[in-house]
Formats: structure tokens, C-alpha cells, sequence
């Protein structure tokens, strides 16, 4: 039950949740980010770990500032542990024509899905190079493959991550380190879906959106690969679902 | 330990008798098939299956013949149980370039890496989509997705069979069946590659060579995913693989 | 106009023949191949081009016979000229599910649509290996890069061919020889779409079916591209098309 | 000789230079954007277009600055004419390490790969939908389709960068306008190559550096192609070039 850190850049109450809830199960002290505005829900999600029998530490952080980003690695690293596992969780969702997205909610976008993931890894990765061990896993979506009409900012913010996620796995992938990029293709069961969309409860019931804890499990599979059998890609979508 | 069968096209002594002991340990009773002139050596690993408590049943066939395909689902279906899970695990990897490469060899290497693979599906989903369950998953490689030199054949063998898991995958999915895909890219530790790659004890122990045990852990994890989220592709290699 | 030869395989009434049509325009002897059967049809291709100021011969061939490919190259190169350029354009698009496409219809659509090809390109492109130069054009579609639920005979053979392009223009592009691969996204303004698609005329006018002739153009381009900046794949599709 | 404006972002001494020549040889206006302190050289590439017969602006712009793009489209529009083609030409090629990336070099990367090329499409694209035709073309990489090793901030702003224009091509596309990317995949034969380079004089003789002029004819291929039949993604590479 000590295996060293867990750290769930949006850590949100569905997915990001899942995931630390599943990695705190399997004894890692879980390291929860959301935005400082979100602390509060964030203790809630250490609570439930904690109740759980694990062990929990929210942190308020912008992920898109490269101080506090900085400032959190090291902190973790000093005052909690070694961080074994590293996700980044955090979208950004819109939608909107070319013509209709402001150059803001552009770099916007791109800052919340892009940048602050690059952040993430520019200051996890060379310290799990440095133990030669460690599994970093970034969410993608369908966006990340598919520059489809409408979604112009999400697409090009997701395809960003990607490739950065290909070059981080081919730079430190012979140094020990384990990065991976999940494909997520549907819609998830979460807060946001479950409030907006009509008729979710009889999706569930017939399996056709993804339940965040199986989502976890497939983030929990990928970090116990061993390094002779890893992963870079998995897609992960309902039985049901048109792709 | 009474869940049906598991079905192994192309047990080989090294990643497809690996899949199979897995799904042997999992409770499947294993079905396992080689060219009928490696039938002894089909006894031997059904042997290892049983002394580890498990079941299992070599079969004699080839692949590439129709009758022998229909027969053989038949009558595993008829006389040993209902087919959970199938693999289809037959390569032919072959390097020649495209001149020098006869049309005898073209043909025959897609009849091995692509046409008995429909065989297998053409025989086996439509039988899982009327029990509205079942996984059955292809065994892909880098030529999967990739034409390289002198590879022309056996390239365009595994695209040809990636091609068709994909439309089975759309078509049989929403019955229920999961359908995967997987993509090998790299050296496995298997009797050929013992036998011909000098130096492979030092690949062994540095991890660098496909261990068959850890790439079988990963059929077992597609099967076992509920249906709300299942992964269509998952490619696997040793962390130091240049890609 | 002594460019020596445009070789056609499958120069059917459509997209074939307008490809023929614009190379022999640029001054190449148009060899022209069909099935036996269809030996009149493609006489009268011929006659369209004489009748432009071009030349051409007609040959009625299965393209799936070894035999009959290796003596079709051998005997244009001797008693026509040598192969400058040439277009794999076979198609076999059916449609049926996985369980409905029996084994016969599997193989064939592979032998027409994929196993052509390589017969095609393992008897021309040694030849053009020698001579340092040439092109070699193979007609591809959406199937070929993605299977879709009831496609799977056709996009298995598609993806096929586009692998075994792939290995070609890899192993024959150092020697100065230029493959290529088109993806073709939309319904053509084909003898067969006339006839069976209601409505046509509409979709003509406004530009919403590709016209063999534009479809050719690009072909010729791909042709003419100096070998330091060579095309390997382009999609072409109609303004209008979703994908 | 009137045809309107064809737009060049990063119009540099080299690629975009020899795409601006050659729209300006077909008859547009050239209008040529670099960064204002390369406004000299850039009056020198008009210069060149009018001795040659041509017609040409230059424009010192920050393309990274949305008032500046947005200005810079609307002021072409009212003083110059329509644009009728529009292509986006900048680069921002570095190779670091992931953790030697600072989050500057990283953002600074991003706005011009990725971000400029949204400030463009954004101005430009809803203007031609407007008039229902219209050519924009991205200049891509094979970055933007592959994460390697020491390039994840170039990888990622490119790939991002391609997104951006699938999304563009499916929005804009049944209005219309043909947006186009292309993939070069090899060295240009561009000033800082001839400075840095050795040997490169033999590279050129023997066709193995991309000449300028042959990718700008295909620039001009894309957008003299009918609607019906329009490519999305063409790639362009040496014929010796290793992929």
C-alpha cells in the first residue's frame, strides 16, 4: 500500500475520478488536480478515496500555468512521493465553426487540451527517466483522430496531444518510461451527460455509454503492462457505437 | 471453470499456445488448431494445458480449406461447447520483393495471414451474434498498417486481414460480438527467433524481445472488457523498439 | 508523339477509359486491357481514341492469370514499346455481410481487386526498374483505409492492394520508378450509376459525382511530377461528399 | 490576368516564395505576408513577380496576431480584390527534447505552426464560403502526422495544424471552398539547407531535395481541380527519400 504516487491532472468527478479512485484502490497515493475552483469537489473525490481504505491529496492548480505546474511536480515529489503514474485528463469540448470560434476560445482550447499537457509531461517525464520507470497515459478522443465539421478547435487541440503523446513515447520509451494514449469514443457516464442528454438511464442499462470505472480499469491494465508488452493506443467505445 | 470455448487458430508453440494456456487458466476449454503435419506437437501443448488443470483439444486442420473450417466449427459447437472466444493467430511472414516474389507465394500467403482468417470469422461471429456475446480477436503486426520494403506480400496480407476485422467489428458489434485487433511490433520470444537471433538471451533479460505470456495477458484483458467499453486496437511492443 | 506505352489494366467504359483517353492524348500508345468477354466494348474504346488522333490496341485478358499477365507485359514490351505508364483500375466492389459472402466471393473479389495488382506490378515494375524511370498508378477507394460494415470482402482487398502499393513505391521509388495509390471518395458518372441511381442528372449539374475525366487529369498529373517531389496518395471527392 | 488574389502567409524566399511565382504566373495577385522584419525581402520576391510579368503586395505581418490577420484579409478585400487562394506556409521547425522544450519555445511553436493558420482560415475561409468558391491550402509536414523522437512541440503544433484543416475541408467543403494540406516529406531545396548542408549540390543533381517550383506546381494542381472531384491530402517526396 505504498507504491508511490498517482497524479490525476482533472481529476473530475467522472473519468479523472474513476481513474484515481481505481489507481488508489491499487495502493497509490492518489494526487488530485482540478482547477482552485473546483476544491471543493476535489475533496469530496479524496474522501471517497479515503473512505475506500486509500489515501488522497487534492490540489488546487491551473494546469496551463507553467509555475504552479512546475511548483506542484516538485512539491509531489518532495512531500509526497515518486510519481509511478501520471494522467492527463483534462478536455475542453466545444463546438463551433471556424468562422464562428474566436481566436480566444482557440487558444483556449488549445490551452486547457494541449498545453497544459505538454506542462504535464515537460515536468513528470525526465523524473520518471531519471528512475527509469513510470507510465504517463493521456485521454484522447475521436477528436484527437478526426478533424470533423464543427469541432475545428477541439480537433486540432486533441491532434496536438497526440502527436505530443507519439513523441514522448518514442523519446522516453527506451529510457523506461511507459506513454500511452487511450482513444475515447462515445459518450461517457458522467454528470454532464447524465443532466443533458434525454433517456441516459436506459443507455446505461443497455451498456451504450462508457461507465468511467471500466474506463479506469483499461488506465490500470496499461500501467502493469510489462516493459517488454506495451501499449501506445487503445480505442475504448460502446458495443453499440457507429465509428 | 466451465465457460465454453476458447478457439486458437495457429497454436503455435509460442504466442498462440500462450493465448491458449491463458484462456485454459481462465476456465475456457481450449480448441486449438495447427496444420494437421504438427499435430504431435498440438498434443504436447494440449498436454501442458491439462497438467495445469486445464482442458483442451487439438484439432488437425487447415486453416485455408474451407470444408475443414466449417466442419471444425461445427462440430466444437455440436460437441465441446458454445465458442466464447477465438483467436486468430496464423502469420506468414515472408520477405521478398515484389519482383522476386512468385504469384504462388503471393497467393499462398494470403491464404494463410488473411483467408483463413475469414474462413474463421465467416464461420464463428455469425454463431456468436446469435448468442448476442462472444470476443474474437485477429492477431495483427506492423506490416498491418505499414508497406514496407520488401515485404510486399505479406503487407498487403494483413492489411487485407485488418481491413475485414474493422468491418466485423462495425458489423458485429452492435450484435453483442467484440471484435479486436491487435498490432505486434517487435521481436517475439518465440523458437524461431531463439534459434536464429544471436544474442537473445541478453534481449531476454533486458526485456526487449515480446515475451508470449504478457502479450496472451493482453487477449484476456479485451475479452474480460464489459461491453460499454471495448478497444477495437491495441498495438504492443518492447519499451526499447525503435517505431 | 512516340512516348511509348499507357498500359491500362481494366480500361472499363468509365473511369479506365477516360484515364486511357488522357494518356494517349499526351502522346502515349494506349494498351488497353479488358476481359475477354468484354473484348468488343474495349474496341470501341480504341476506335474513340484513334478517332482523337491516338493510338491504342485493345487486349482481352483475365488479369488474375498468371500466365496471361506475364505474356501480356512481355509481349507489349517487345512488339509495342516500353511500359512508361501504368494503371491498376480493377475494381469488385459487393457488398454483403460476413456471414453472407461465402468463401468463392471472397476469393474472387481478392483476385480481381488485390491479386491483379500484384501480378500487374510483379510483371512491370522489374521492367521499369531497369530502365530507371516510369509510373505506376493504383486506383484505390474510401474501403481501402477503412472497412465498413458490409464490406468486408471488398475493403479487405482493397486495403490489400493499397499495403502492396505502399511496398512498391518504397522498394522501386529508389530506383527511379514512381508508384502511387489514389483513394476515390464518391459515386463516379459511370454506365452503372446512370443506370441504377435515380436522379443522376441533378447530381451531375451540381457537381456531386466525380466525372471520369477530372478523375484522369490527376492521374496525368501524378505522371508528370518530377521525380524530386513524387506523390505517393491522393484522395479525390466531390465538393458536397460527407466523409 | 485578373483572376483576383491569391493570398501567400509566409511567403519566405523558398516554399512560399515559389508558390507565390507561380500563382502570380497563372494570373493572381500575389499578396505575400512575412514577419515585418523581413518586409525587405519581401519586397525583393515582388519585385521578382513583376519583372516576370506579374502583379504582387507585400505585407510585413505578425500572423500570430489576431488583429493584424484580421486586418490584414479585410484590407486585401477592399483595396486589392477577392481572394481566391489562399495558402498557409509557415513553419517553425525545432527539435528539442520534451523535457528541454521550455513552455515558451512550446507556445511560440504552437502560434506559428498552428495558430496562425486558424487566424487565417478564420478570416479567409467565411469570405470565400460567402462567394462559394475558393482554395485554401495548409503547408503540412511529416510531423503532422508522426510524433518522433526530439519533436514534440513541432509534431504536436503541426498535427494540430492538419486537424484544423479537416475540420476546415468538411465545413467549407459543401460550400464550396476547397481546402486543401499537403504532407512534404523531405529537405527543400531552400536557402538554409544550401547553407547548412553538405553537399547538397550533389543532392540536387541527382533529384533527391525537393525543388520549390514543383511543389508550388502542385499547389496550383489542387486548385485548378473541379469541385467534383477535389483532393483533401497529397503527400510530396524525393523519390530517394526513405519513409
Amino acid at each position: 500500500m505504498n507504491q508511490g504516487v498517482a497524479l490525476i491532472i482533472g481529476a473530475g468527478a467522472d473519468t479523472g475520478g474513476a481513474i484515481a479512485r481505481a489507481f488508489a484502490a491499487d495502493g497509490y497515493h492518489a494526487c488530485l488536480t482540478r482547477r482552485p475552483r473546483n476544491l471543493n469537489q476535489l475533496g469530496l473525490l479524496a474522501d471517497t478515496i479515503r473512505d475506500a481504505g486509500g489515501t488522497a491529496t487534492p490540489f488546487g492548480v491551473d494546469a496551463r500555468n507553467e509555475t504552479e505546474m512546475a511548483a506542484l511536480v516538485a512539491r509531489i515529489e518532495a512531500e509526497v512521493g515518486p510519481i509511478e503514474v501520471c494522467v492527463f485528463n483534462i478536455g475542453a469540448n466545444v463546438r463551433f465553426g471556424i468562422g464562428e470560434t474566436t481566436p480566444r476560445v482557440f487558444r483556449k482550447v488549445w490551452e486547457m487540451a494541449c498545453f497544459a499537457g505538454f506542462l504535464t509531461a515537460h515536468n513528470v517525464l525526465p523524473r520518471m527517466a531519471e528512475r527509469g520507470r513510470g507510465t504517463m497515459i493521456f485521454t484522447g478522443a475521436t477528436a484527437s483522430v478526426r478533424g470533423a465539421s464543427g469541432f475545428g478547435a477541439f480537433a486540432s487541440a486533441k491532434a496536438g496531444l497526440r502527436n505530443l503523446a507519439q513523441s514522448a513515447a518514442r523519446e522516453y520509451g527506451p529510457q523506461g518510461v511507459h506513454v500511452a494514449h487511450t482513444l475515447i469514443d462515445g459518450m461517457i457516464d458522467s454528470t454532464f451527460i447524465r443532466d443533458n442528454v434525454p433517456g441516459v438511464d436506459a443507455l446505461r442499462d443497455e451498456d451504450r455509454i462508457l461507465n468511467p470505472d471500466h474506463i479506469a480499469c483499461n488506465y490500470v491494465h496499461l500501467h502493469r503492462q510489462p516493459r517488454d508488452a506495451w501499449t501506445f493506443e487503445l480505442d475504448l467505445r460502446p458495443y453499440g457505437e457507429s465509428w
